[in-house]
């Protein structure tokens, strides 16, 4: 709409989507609703009470005593780089094991901080043996491993539980990115002996995209704090600095986010209080369902979708012993168009599944069961689709098996 | 609540605060209504349409015809990160004139990002005059000129308007955080030659922290393309890479976030949605209602906020010709413990008013008339207030003045 005033649109109004791609999901309801409340301000009581909980919260969820845990204000690759950013001095070595687009992001981020990174890469649908990270740990004595969890570009996930005590043991701090697996399958901040961790709330947890909740370790803490630095115009003379490098990022600056988020509360961004109490809510609903029975929700969803997919004669991508629960890939059949049948099954049925990346760019699409959508209706509603879509472009597929199998499956996985 | 399943809160229940401080301050409710629509996917028809018309509103507000407009995600300083990390290669000289908290921000960030910062303070309560940013300008040859326009710290509004022909002049790009001043005060991105231009929601625009529109030039534009870098896992062979250094972030890197918000889309971070629709909506509400229009509203309420408080006997803050229109500083009157007023502010009335940072800590409060509330009704609530509070602790004031001046003064403005 033109006016003597601008040009203004219609009224937002988006298209009632179901999102079983690989992430952003369908977000539960109340995560939307708790954005819907007014503001209130940064050192409001009622708002640091907020914050403290969702300390709280997410500390159950990362199942960590870690007392620094809190959110940075940004998406899930906000999360990665300020950890990495605020860890890394320039010139540290930095090892990244790589099996999927994530850990090119994970070395690519490192990088940029300064490291020196050491990546060595696995084949696309495969995860990475310990002892290959063993082995490179020795080679090149990394300060920091960082590895990704769950990589949803293969829909692999990681085994980390014996990697922390490989870093513990060689004196190699240790980080992951479980922004795709968390909630969804099983993940132990404190058990795994992890550093830091980061995630978002857009996959399992069933939020939007925009908010980064970290954990980090006494350990990581020191680090951190060695190179504290406080800015000019709020500094006082009682404030002390580190003696290391300085973080070379300013919105990134763990140490100065940590004070933000602790007693001090001293300033540094305006907290962005929508995201926050998506946040929260997004934690509050998945512990009053209890992380075992959220996973167990997820592993369910995910088998079901997966067995379903099998019995229409499609063939799954990478190795389905180290598959999230929460993503299956599947090859596109011979001679079909995938953007096609991905472009009809949002135009016709309201549908997103998912595309992929690099090597697997055209090859799989990827089909998601997560958070508020790991739920039969919208495994077996995903399932004719595809089915119907598929038919009508010539493939041979036993209608009806899909259903049945999925059913039958989700039924045994009660 | 503690249940065998961990530790959760009650239910999410803001108190209903009227938010008169410095920013943040209470959204509109057309903001938070839009934050609590179903998510859909990033890539999404509906979606990048979105984003195209988040853009095509953004330059309005900007006054600009930029192509390069769009959303960095996360708060302002956000914003201010990504244009200077994007702009500066390591060693780059930065001019930054300081006349409040956010200049030495502006310092702090450039210093992190590797430039060779220079810069000059002014009293705070004042701003820079043209002639000392030009002769700094012929003394230092800066690469670019960082200069907040409106900084609440101080109330202060820096005309910008003879600037850039400054530094076309000189050859130096020009960049400004409008955050707090942006549709309060005039801002014209083409007109006074700005290349770059940062903000954040919360303050006159009306809606929550969390993403932050940013503009940039052609020039500026150039600039960063000639640090071009695609990541690994999404690059393909025909993607050229620039000559210049490559930008010290991935987050922030504005180069990598047009590819994603332009015709070819490429993979970054996942867009935070809901911030969209919200930066959206804030963009929507005041082009509809106008921009002329809802500068005078933010000056007309100002104005009779100031002269409420002149006629209670307070003195303002700093140079009143120079002021913004949708903030004033109020000196805290001797022998009042000014934490006790705004703490009492808080719990008798739900009004929040502001402190102040650094040398005005404890000397001043901070009180905003932005956005939604940039109303008469916050402003007699608030001076009702604040009366009130001050007649308790004794101090001598003519009751009712405040009240017959500020709305003398609202009308007169009409």
């Amino acid at each position: 709409m033109k006016t003597d005033k601008g040009t203004v649109f219609e009224r937002l109004s988006p298209p009632p989507r179901l999102l079983m791609g690989p992430g952003p999901i369908t977000a539960y309801p109340r995560v939307l609703q708790a954005m819907s409340h007014q503001l209130i301000g940064q050192y409001d009581p009622a708002m640091t009470e907020y914050m403290n909980q969702t300390m709280a919260l997410y500390r159950q969820i990362f199942k960590t005593d870690n007392s620094a845990t809190l959110l940075v204000d940004g998406t899930a690759r906000a999360g990665i780089e300020a950890v990495l950013v605020s860890l890394i001095e320039p010139g540290d070595t930095v090892l990244v094991p790589i099996f999927g687009r994530f850990g090119h992001l994970l070395a690519e981020i490192a990088e940029r901080a300064g490291a020196h990174v050491v990546s060595f890469e696995v084949e696309w649908g495969t995860v990475v043996p310990d002892s290959m990270i063993e082995n490179a740990i020795i080679q090149h004595r990394p300060k920091l491993l960082a590895l990704v969890q769950g990589d949803t570009s293969t829909t692999m996930l990681q085994p980390l539980e014996n990697i922390g005590e490989i870093c513990q043991k060689h004196g190699v701090l240790f980080y992951s990115d479980a922004t795709a697996s968390i909630v969804g399958n099983e993940f132990e901040t404190d058990a795994w002996q992890l550093d830091a961790v980061s995630v978002g709330l857009q996959k399992c947890l069933g939020g939007p995209s925009g908010s980064a909740p970290v954990t980090l370790s006494e350990q990581a803490v020191a680090h951190i704090r060695a190179r504290k630095h406080i800015e000019a115009g709020i500094r006082v003379d009682s404030h002390e600095f580190g003696q290391a490098s300085r973080i070379r990022s300013n919105y990134f600056d763990l140490g100065m986010i940590l004070d933000y988020w602790g007693e001090e509360r001293l300033n540094h961004h305006t907290e962005a209080t929508s995201m926050l109490f998506a946040a929260r809510e997004c934690a509050q609903l998945n512990l009053e369902e209890g992380l075992d029975a959220v996973i167990a929700r997820h592993r369910r969803a995910g088998q079901a979708m997966a067995s379903g997919l099998t019995a229409m004669g499609l063939a799954l991508f990478g190795d389905q012993n180290h598959k999230m629960h929460n993503v299956v890939g599947v090859v596109i059949p011979p001679n079909v168009n995938g953007e096609a049948i991905r472009s009809a099954m949002l135009q016709q049925f309201n549908i997103e599944i998912g595309t992929s990346f690099g090597p697997l760019h055209g090859k799989i699409w990827r089909i998601g069961t997560m958070g508020y959508n790991a739920r039969l209706d919208t495994v077996l509603s995903t399932l004719l689709a595809l089915e119907a879509l598929l038919l009508q472009a010539g493939v041979p597929i036993k209608s009806g098996a899909a259903y049945q199998c999925a059913l039958a499956t989700y039924n045994e996985g009660a």
